[in-house]
């Protein structure tokens, strides 16, 4: 087989891609190693930052979106007795989406069938070669059969565990693993809460996040090695409405039935070039961030963004100059993100030290007191422009 | 002997609050372990904020302040290669002065000796007893003799070494000592800098600051335990030429004789309450900052402007609702300060680890291309106002 964009990956990163390049004009095959179903029901992230939306939208992938997604103006940050609403709308001028990458994916599954667009599942032995020269993929397909993909370019959007961010040699890594996990459940219920609060509280932080009119989404801070069976759902909804301060100024957190229970460990993982020869790396295969902030999936998305138009150029207009910035450019924004999930993360999660509760306290008094502290935290969350 | 206010401290914390208490109708008497001389000669801090300021001159301490000090718009915040001014009268109205302590000490000295001040020097054996009944504070006095000095009131300002804070019992300290010191000195030399520079290097911070347009006041990121005189001249200029960029945009450090060198360990240390029966503590005798953000004699300050007043309530008024509040309104700026000076130092200072240096840089980039992000560290560096 051959294709203009080897891509390995078919999550939102590489699916997005594949949209991206065919609006270009730039051909694509993608490979992956799950099945439709299995990548089609993983539960991600749940927060689309505005620059996100624009450009899902500007892609044509708007649609439903914007029937059945949530805007939120801004969220609340609160701590023990106080709850403060940060209206980013007011702060920015832009707000976010409440759209689970379920959602974003099932939007460009039905894209890219419409499109065509050549998609391999349950792919396996997936390895690149060539990279500095005529690149190209092999793989075992569903049916057992070898093939090989030549290509002109490999995007590697195959997350953390695929084999595109081992295949760039001598990257520089950086790392920082959180002493804390984040003990997740869905709840058939609707949500106690308009938009999402970001709690801090002596015992840990908690999170009431949300999917649907009808289908809530809560985080515990949990010590990491947490067995989230260990925990019955009496006790998650204890620690939730004492975290979350139920029964404060009169506020109460609805129980559900528990539908999901999954604890997700923490770490920022940033990995430099995104680039080797002919492959360029996207989304988490190139970095890692805690969710605090929501910007996984947005910095995916941002990649992409870039990724794209760098491909296009080189490709349709034979010019690399993106494609030669392609790294540096993405890194700018890898790095405020990576910057921003660890400032949430470190300023809502206790460490069992006094004084970094006493300093978390007062920053996120200033954080909800001063236009300037409210701004930083919007402009960060609700997104800065792509390519910044 | 019998006054209104025992104050046990003459630095800047103690002379000017038995100048506020005058000024409200409240007599003191001010005892001291050190002689005029040593108090006066101290070397330490450099920068007033807009509301020490406003506060100095609402006393009637600001006429050689206005003529010798010099006012500065904000700080020059580097990196290597980049070099940006954050213009705090644009972002926020407000502005800092460049006036050494010193100077705010001779000034306080001239005003307390105009007003005939009681300030009993070089004492020994101070000793504070009774503190939640009748107060009354011992100690043997420059010819020898025991004294006894009975007040309504105590107010500590005796720093972190005198006894006043240790006469708080029970109290809640928190404490991080930082795995750096500041490698200080004094150059007879003129500034090469209009405004302050803070420098982040791969090899460690470096601060250009000043005392006046013949003096010039430098600093470097050194490790703890650091021998001052194990550092030649030519070794400290060379390190803080690679450090503040020297030759980078046609800038230059002109170096000169060296007067003094120091090391100082950095630390963040606060107690909690700042107040124990009639006993009220005020500047160091409560709380530390480490020096990065200027903030240890501004807080000192600022704790003297409201425990005057609330000293000032409670003998004239016989009211006692602001001294009962002065320990958790104190607190409040205490932790807002505590958290900025941590925060300026955490984002200046190398740690060694390359995830930290990456974090560190995409934070300065973010604070010095962001206006929310330059505002928010000029609110904080020129001060929020007194009360806050």
């Amino acid at each position: 087989m051959r294709t203009q964009v080897a891509i390995i990956g078919a999550g939102p990163a590489g699916l997005l891609l594949s949209h991206l390049l065919a609006q270009g004009g730039v051909s694509s095959v993608v490979i992956e190693t799950r099945s439709e179903e299995y990548v089609a029901a993983r539960i991600r992230a749940g927060i689309l930052e505005h620059s996100s939306v624009e450009l899902l939208e500007s892609a044509g992938l708007g649609a439903r979106l914007r029937a059945e997604g949530d805007q939120h103006r801004g969220i609340y940050l609160q701590w023990p007795g106080e709850r403060h609403h940060l209206d980013f709308v007011d702060l920015t001028g832009r707000s976010v989406w409440v759209y689970g990458q379920t959602e974003v994916q099932k939007d460009l599954v039905v894209a890219r069938k419409a499109d065509d667009q050549e998609i391999h599942y349950q792919v396996s032995d997936v390895a690149l070669h060539s990279l500095e020269d005529r690149p190209y993929v092999t793989f075992t397909d569903e049916s057992g059969h070898a093939r090989r993909l030549d290509a002109d370019f490999v995007a590697g959007c195959d997350g953390s565990f695929g084999p595109s961010r081992a295949a760039v040699p001598a990257a520089q890594t950086y790392e920082k693993v959180y002493p804390y996990s984040w003990f997740g459940i869905l709840a058939d219920v609707a949500p106690s809460t308009d938009e999402l609060i970001y709690a801090w509280h002596p015992d840990g932080f908690a999170l009431h996040s949300m999917r649907s009119a009808t289908v809530s989404r809560l985080y515990l801070q949990v010590p990491n090695g947490t067995d989230p069976q260990s925990w019955s759902d009496d006790r998650i909804w204890e620690e939730l409405s004492t975290r979350l301060g139920h029964g404060q100024n009169g506020w109460k957190l609805t129980p559900g039935p528990i539908t999901d229970k999954s604890v997700l460990p923490m770490r920022s993982h940033v990995r430099t070039p995104m680039r080797h020869g002919n492959l360029f790396l996207a989304g988490d295969a190139a970095h890692i961030v805690p969710p605090t902030g929501a910007k996984g999936l947005n910095l995916a998305i941002a990649d992409v963004a870039l990724l794209s138009k760098a491909l296009v150029a080189s490709i349709a207009d034979r010019n690399d100059t993106l494609a030669d910035r392609y790294s540096d450019d993405a890194q700018r924004r890898v790095w405020r993100c990576t910057h921003f999930s660890w400032w949430m993360t470190t300023m809502l999660h206790t460490s069992g030290d006094p004084f970094d509760a006493q300093l978390q306290l007062s920053q996120l008094r200033w954080v909800a007191g001063s236009r300037a502290g409210a701004t930083g935290l919007a402009e960060n969350y609700a997104g800065l422009p792509i390519g910044y």
